[in-house]
């Protein structure tokens, strides 16, 4: 079967760059190097784009549950799209795609990062080989039962490319130039594992989901106090106990209260004050690289 | 007839950091140094609030027209809501007020500055004093035919504060700060007019608008060029002949050609791309500050 590649821009309508980005390739097919693979390009939520917002109904990349993928609701904007998309490009659809590489912004000051949903080995390697090529940090985002049904989960490998900080709807240099670069390397990476010309590293750098929080709420649960400005663009930095994390008008600030330090990441992402997440908190670990990570990857690039 | 000051915040649904500070002060008095000044807050457009967007049906400010003010769409929400307001606090209204401070966000990196608009004399009287007080500088809006019906214009004496750079729909610790200063800063300056506890500045530095300038566009009208990385954020800092002004993705450079030199505003302003603005063009001026200003604001305010 020849492999064949999904890229998705826009499955949140306001994250504006991604979709520029590929509404110019769509115009001057020379204008990124896809290293001979073979890609389609989509636009993830257009419905919710041409409206400027994040989605219509739902989140779509919260939107390829296994139950509403099996029955979707036919008012829902997002559950009909994430329908089409697995069945125009999933792995059993009608332009089968082996890997989904799905291109996001966010407000947080996280520069480029790429995000791992789960273990999965095919991911897991191939977020290695461009850590290793870029020195991207990987979310490991997982042990979250509040957030599921994200986009690349429908495909068996997928990795989501977060840059930031940019504000939602607004295009800026600096944003796509980062989504064009981290795309071609993705593709350039796994050019060379289709032709088998392959330098794994021993190692990478992981960082842990292990929980969200929420911004300080008053008894009706109104969000009472925002991020500390000795917080605010603070991502990838230490988060110990007695740091300042939240502020409030009345003059009261809220400390780290916990014995544990994190790595926070998603400090004050717009899109999730409706989830009520003020940031997600992470632990950095260094993990060995694994040969199954690697014999996956390959199986399914060359297979 | 007693002072009364109108306070705006949200004149724009997603410019939340002014709306938060609003809805803080409403539960706890205390918050802010109103100075002794009798104040109205209002939250401008609340529908455009509610589904997190700049508007619902029109820019509410640009709704403020003579001809819209006499006879309104009863069907468009902002059409309603500027007559609603005129009525309420208007000059002529239930609650009248003669100075209107409305308070806005920008995506653009300008910091905090006050616009005016045309040169109505309490308003550079009232600016004068702020920027003698905080430095700010002054945006002097004028001669652009394409964009009308401000709302402080429908008072008899009225300032926009703008502060930046920050994504709509997104709270920032520095934002409301910002915000809280100025605004505290605005009354004290009033408080003393009123009491005739004066010092006003000899002079004052204008930026006054020359001309907005669109993004490159195609043939068919496509926005096919973005802010260059050497002018992003670079608000306040002169734009000279050859600079570098915009970026096509096929690598094309397009620098600024004329031999006037000008210093731009709101670069990269989200929401001025549906206005076709990606910047606008102003000229930096020294004014002598004009003793009838002074006699403007406080007949104004002492009335």
């Amino acid at each position: 079967m020849q492999l064949q590649v999904l890229l998705v821009a826009g499955t949140h309508g306001n994250e504006i760059n991604g979709i520029w980005l590929f509404e110019e390739w769509e115009k001057s097919s020379f204008l990124i190097k896809t290293h001979g693979i073979k890609t389609f390009k989509v636009i993830g939520n257009p419905e919710a784009k041409k409206v400027g917002k994040r989605y219509v109904h739902n989140d779509l990349n919260r939107s390829f549950k296994e139950e509403s993928l099996l029955s979707f609701n036919p008012l829902n904007f997002e559950e009909i799209r994430a329908n089409e998309l697995v069945k125009l490009y999933g792995k059993s659809g009608k332009n089968p795609c082996q890997i989904a590489l799905d291109f996001h912004t966010t407000t947080a000051s996280m520069g480029s990062c790429l995000v791992v949903y789960g273990r999965r080995e095919a991911d897991l390697a191939l977020a290695a080989l461009i850590q290793n090529k870029l020195g991207l940090p990987i979310y490991l985002h997982e042990s979250d039962m509040k957030e599921t049904g994200f986009l690349v989960e429908s495909w068996p490998c997928g990795l989501v490319v977060e840059i930031g900080p940019i504000g939602q709807g607004l295009l800026n240099c600096e944003i796509i130039s980062q989504t064009k670069l981290i795309l071609e390397n993705l593709l350039e990476q796994i050019q060379q594992v289709k032709s088998l010309n392959l330098f794994f590293p021993d190692k990478l750098i992981i960082h842990r989901h292990i929980k969200s929080i929420d911004f300080p709420r008053n008894e009706e649960g109104y969000i009472d106090g925002y991020v500390h400005s000795q917080r605010q663009s603070k991502d990838w930095q230490p988060l110990k106990k007695n740091d300042d994390l939240f502020y409030k008008l009345n003059g009261e600030t809220i400390k780290f209260e916990e014995d544990e330090s994190y790595i926070p990441v998603f400090i004050n992402e717009a899109a999730y004050m409706e989830k009520n997440i003020a940031m997600s908190l992470t632990k950095r670990e260094l993990w060995d690289f694994k040969n199954e990570w690697k014999e996956s990857l390959i199986d399914l690039v060359t297979q």
